[in-house]
């Protein structure tokens, strides 16, 4: 059992009970022992463990960012991410059709595999073992974390944009759609008149359109003008408006 | 400060910073030093800690009914439910304006408290102190919990008292509707006719109506055919059938 050698190393935790890491990688498609009662338990120590990680970092910031800031850093694209850093696909068990259809690189498998692997943590070494797997998997992420813009969308990170430079509020129109009822696809425009600035996206509905259309404003803005280093305008903060391109694509 | 004194000896927990304990007391709109951070804190550790509770007690149930019954555990009645027992309406620090709305008797209020209060516990004394003042209040609620039905809507359950019983669904038919738009009311029969019941309740919603006609029925048939005493079929489990009534008020 090598593998699981490298993946205990990889955790920084060594199990006292091989079987409970053995139930966390188990999908329910391979045997009646699997992962899901741990996933559950796994959840809600990650989520607490995350909410007391963020409370004491971030000691000014209210409760409803708190809360944006947490839900990014457990949704499933976050969690598969860090299930790719642990390689974790080579030692999930899965059952025949899951193996063939290729659900060890699913990211609900691998997001919920890692949420049973904290709540097997829990159950074999207590919580203070699972809080130090779970911020030693987070503390990366973490420092590139930027409060501000974390989870926000493209046109709210716009939007606060244009506001920090006293700029009018973008305006979107709808310029085209295609295809039939069920498959339609939207054009948008997105215009910041002030700065001359106009990029139109398509995308499955209008939202979806906006939000990739306020994205590429947002790159048209900061290739314009760069962020000024006057009070509450420090360079740093833009350079992390990229983060918001993962936000946009899981939205698709 | 002898009131705090007492709410400690009710807490079975002795804060080493009172301020903490008097900022999770506060409302925010009572001073800047307010409860909602902790709130925050709290509600993941409260979740936490009771689906850990769960998960050791309820070896045998799936991750869906842990849910379900941890949802129920900690929604703002139940916690509204613990504030009442704490008497935290006579430490709330609120404002003016929320003093004289009767705020110190608004659920969410209580509820908001409550999970401040687990929040500071955590913070004033670390997670072992807050899992024993959670589990602390969590006991008398446990002992009452029938996993088989707490949490489940009236309809629900009466589909399985049922099905159970080898009868046929119930239906459900809108008999009449009063009011205008939006302030109308739906009357709701629903029959079972295998057992010639036949109930009628109305509701703010179709929805609505058509759950307080399922209570009614479920109390017909209970009242008609006590449960059977064979397999699977434990008379426990028809006495904490009344269990869905306090739910069914919250949806109205």
């Amino acid at each position: 059992m090598s593998g699981p050698d490298s993946l205990q190393a990889d955790l920084a935790y060594r199990f006292g009970s091989a079987a409970l890491l053995e139930q966390a990688l188990t999908h329910r498609s391979h045997s009646a022992r699997h992962n899901e009662r741990l996933e559950f338990l796994g959840d809600s120590v990650l989520n607490f463990v995350v909410a007391a990680l963020l409370f004491k970092r971030f000691p000014r910031i209210d409760e409803g960012d708190l809360s944006r800031l947490r839900a990014n850093l457990v949704k499933q694209a976050a969690l598969a991410e860090i299930a790719g850093r642990l390689q974790l696909s080579q030692y999930l068990r899965l059952g025949e059709g899951e193996l063939k259809s290729g659900g060890f690189r699913r990211p609900s498998i691998l997001a919920d595999a890692v949420e049973a692997i904290f709540g097997a943590v829990f159950l074999d070494g207590g919580f203070d073992a699972a809080q130090k797997v779970i911020e030693h998997q987070y503390e990366p992420i973490l420092q590139n974390v930027d409060p501000k813009t974390l989870g926000k969308d493209p046109k709210t990170l716009l939007q606060e944009l244009l506001q920090g430079r006293k700029l009018d509020l973008p305006t979107y129109t709808v310029l085209a759609t295609h295809g039939a009822a069920h498959s339609q696809t939207f054009e948008v425009e997105c215009r910041v008149p002030k700065l001359d600035i106009q990029v139109t996206a398509g995308g499955a509905s209008r939202r979806a359109a906006e939000q990739l259309a306020a994205e590429k404003a947002i790159a048209a803005v900061k290739a314009l003008a760069p962020a000024r280093t006057g009070r509450g305008a420090r360079p740093r903060k833009s350079a992390q408006l990229t983060l918001p391109v993962a936000v946009a694509q899981e939205k698709k």
